[in-house]
């Protein structure tokens, strides 16, 4: 019996004691709180069936972290802060990256796998220099230097080699500027460089790689059909990263976040979608690949999101499902458009009631963000969709982890946590 | 090596399938969404330490449920529905006590706790007979047969017994009435009945209790010094219902929800206050008696109240520490008042700015709703809180859990799962 229970306690502590991952995969959906989450679950049911089906994300949900960043910021949190908390294990101001409250330098899992020997990356839809990229990659003061952050990528060495292996995102307006060009700087260096989501798939997957898709952001997924590209810049990370040493890759879904600045349920959902398809694909990865640990969280949540508002227990995101273009573009062509209530039937999918008519032929061919918010309104009425900010909430975010040392991130993480246990996985004592 | 990996497997086996608990003890957090959760972290945290403290939440969190109803009623649920399915393990329409979509009775858990011959009992803020608690304890078309459900108590047998051994709550409109007295009908077949707090000090542990200590809901923590009521009653019921054969107890921290329907920051903060307080002594309880099963979680979300709104990155709960009545009643009491501004100063626990007073002179003496508003108005201001409805919202929920089966409670789960599990732990095929 003392023999068994001996047996017992060593096979419980393997249990817990996870094994080390070879690749590590941390997806960011920005912005991405609970309700962003549960959301999509409903906007992804198929309204004909009596069962609402399970998403993604219900199937590796873990836990919850929470979000808020150093005591001197309060406890609503910037993406910078998200993002050094969440790839640096220190809780900084907000603004932060990979910096700490005396602005000093912390290192990031990213760097801290290269310096192992293993391939690193980054795959994300805002420009690669925005805030969370740049708090796994970089070091500054302030996000706002965004020329700064973008030169680090070439001038920084970790291990004697560039930051980062893979780089696939927007940013042109950074990495080729008057002052300098570092796409050229990349190629010199034996680098390849795309600049069109499709040279992705014949890119030769032995070099290292530079994709910049826009200026800054990529466009909305709702504008990019077949509204997949963060599945397809994962997709192509992935491909190129696998080695023998494995990799360290950042896929973030920078643009709920921008969906829900916006309060644009539209988008938001969406952005969701592109998300819930990476996230398929990548649990697949891992079942086909089970030494590679997937990790997904937000760093905040954004818009102060509802799913129903006005006191009336009802939430529609079938009105959603028929979108022809993302809110923003729709309104922008509503703009130019003589027959306005016909077009914004076409490209919103669904007829308008007379209400929703006097709206949109109310819009003005001059102001831009007042037609934007006429589109908004009328989808938030729609779905009964509350909001409550243009900018960020301090709830907690759900927590989802697949593959070797998903256990770890079980049950009420600080989002430091997040970080300190990818340190532990990749061998830091 | 073959012999190690058999024992490996059972141990492993062993850790997955639960040991069944004696005793169950259910709280429900009615309306507490993962802001709320994550709200009292923020409003207990001791802001004169660089960290934030763990919250008992914290400690226990496991995972996160969904809350949306059967199909016929959408995707955001009322209290009834999410009492039906956490209690019976079938979703149902919103308005539903425990029957399904035919408006059949289901059996609930705690039934079924009762037919395996354990005590049984509830203990709430609400009316006994309010949706949750009714949940658990009746059948019913709607939830707003308030007598009906009442006499359900006393008329309804299971396993020849009466259903409940304990009920604490408020409840006097519908069980002392001109048509019908349950009070003296309890009292007549051996109950023991009080209606004051303080006696339940003294009652008799030996003998089913009936305590009814206001007309309907009993008033806000904040108007109840020691502002832990939930905590007391909790722990009589406890105390009333052990016994050799165990026990399921349900424990809601009913008014949660209704500080949400009123967007009331204040009055919910002191409400989880109250809801803390009693899980951290539940915490101890299953320290001490680890054959109990405490589990936590909430019907849905109220109010959409969110963490930080109008475009500021900041929430400050540090304004609602000093208040020495609900907001509620602070309104009331700022009506009759003549000098208003000085009142609502030493009421509020804070001195006034310029527009703050004159909000607060320009209170009338007539209109009861628009003092309340005009006081919580203030403190969302104060405090940089957002709502966007009076009613409820789908997000999911935190799931929370600690002692012998808790592990079943991992991930995601759908709201019935909760009753499923319990069903599983207390024997049932
Ligand atoms: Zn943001
Ligand atoms: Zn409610």
């Amino acid at each position: 019996m003392k023999f068994v229970n001996t047996i017992l306690l060593s096979a419980l502590s393997m249990g817990v004691v996870a094994q080390e991952p070879k690749n590590v995969i941390m997806v960011v959906g920005d912005g991405m709180g609970p309700a962003y989450t549960t959301a999509y679950r409903y906007f992804a049911d198929d309204k004909n069936t009596l069962e609402v089906e399970q998403t993604v994300f219900d199937r590796m949900l873990v836990g919850m972290a929470s979000t808020y960043p150093a005591r001197i910021s309060g406890y609503v949190t910037d993406s910078a802060a998200g993002a050094t908390a969440l790839a640096t294990g220190v809780k900084s101001y907000n603004g932060a990256i990979a910096v700490d409250v005396d602005k000093k330098p912390v290192s990031t899992v990213l760097e801290w796998a290269k310096e192992q020997g293993m391939k690193t990356g980054i795959a994300v839809t805002s420009q690669i220099n925005h805030a969370t990229p740049a708090g796994y990659s970089s070091h500054n003061e302030s996000r706002k230097n965004y020329n700064e952050i973008a030169d680090s990528y070439f001038d920084r060495k970790v291990a004697n080699s560039f930051v980062l292996d893979v780089m696939l995102g927007g940013g042109w307006d950074y990495f080729i500027r008057d002052d300098r060009n570092l796409v050229e700087e990349f190629q010199n260096v034996g680098y390849q460089y795309v600049d069109n989501i499709a040279e992705l798939e014949t890119a030769d997957s032995t070099q290292p790689l530079l994709g910049l898709f826009a200026e800054q952001g990529l466009n909305w997924a709702l504008d990019m059909p077949p509204k997949q590209r963060l599945k397809t810049l994962t997709q192509a990370a992935v491909n190129h990263l696998e080695n023998d040493q494995g990799f360290f890759l950042l896929v973030e879904a920078s643009q709920i976040d921008w969906a829900g600045h916006s309060n644009d349920v539209g988008a938001a959902m969406f952005e969701m979608q592109d998300l819930a398809q990476t996230m398929s694909w990548l649990e697949q990865y891992v079942d086909a690949h089970p030494d590679t640990l997937l990790v997904l969280t937000a760093d905040h949540s954004t818009g102060g999101f509802t799913i129903g508002a006005n006191k009336i227990y009802r939430w529609e995101p079938q009105w959603l499902d028929n979108l022809q273009a993302s809110p923003y573009a729709i309104a922008k062509r509503l703009m130019a458009a003589e027959k306005k209530s016909a077009l914004a039937a076409d490209l919103l999918g669904f007829s308008l009631n007379d209400e929703e008519k006097s709206m949109i032929e109310a819009i003005d061919t001059q102001d831009e963000e007042i037609a934007y918010q006429t589109v908004k309104a009328l989808l938030d009425v729609r779905t009964n969709t509350g909001w409550t900010t243009g900018g960020h909430t301090g709830v907690d975010v759900p927590v989802f982890a697949k593959g070797p040392g998903s256990e770890m991130f079980r049950g009420m993480l600080n989002n430091t946590q997040v970080a300190d246990n990818i340190f532990t996985l990749l061998g830091q004592k």
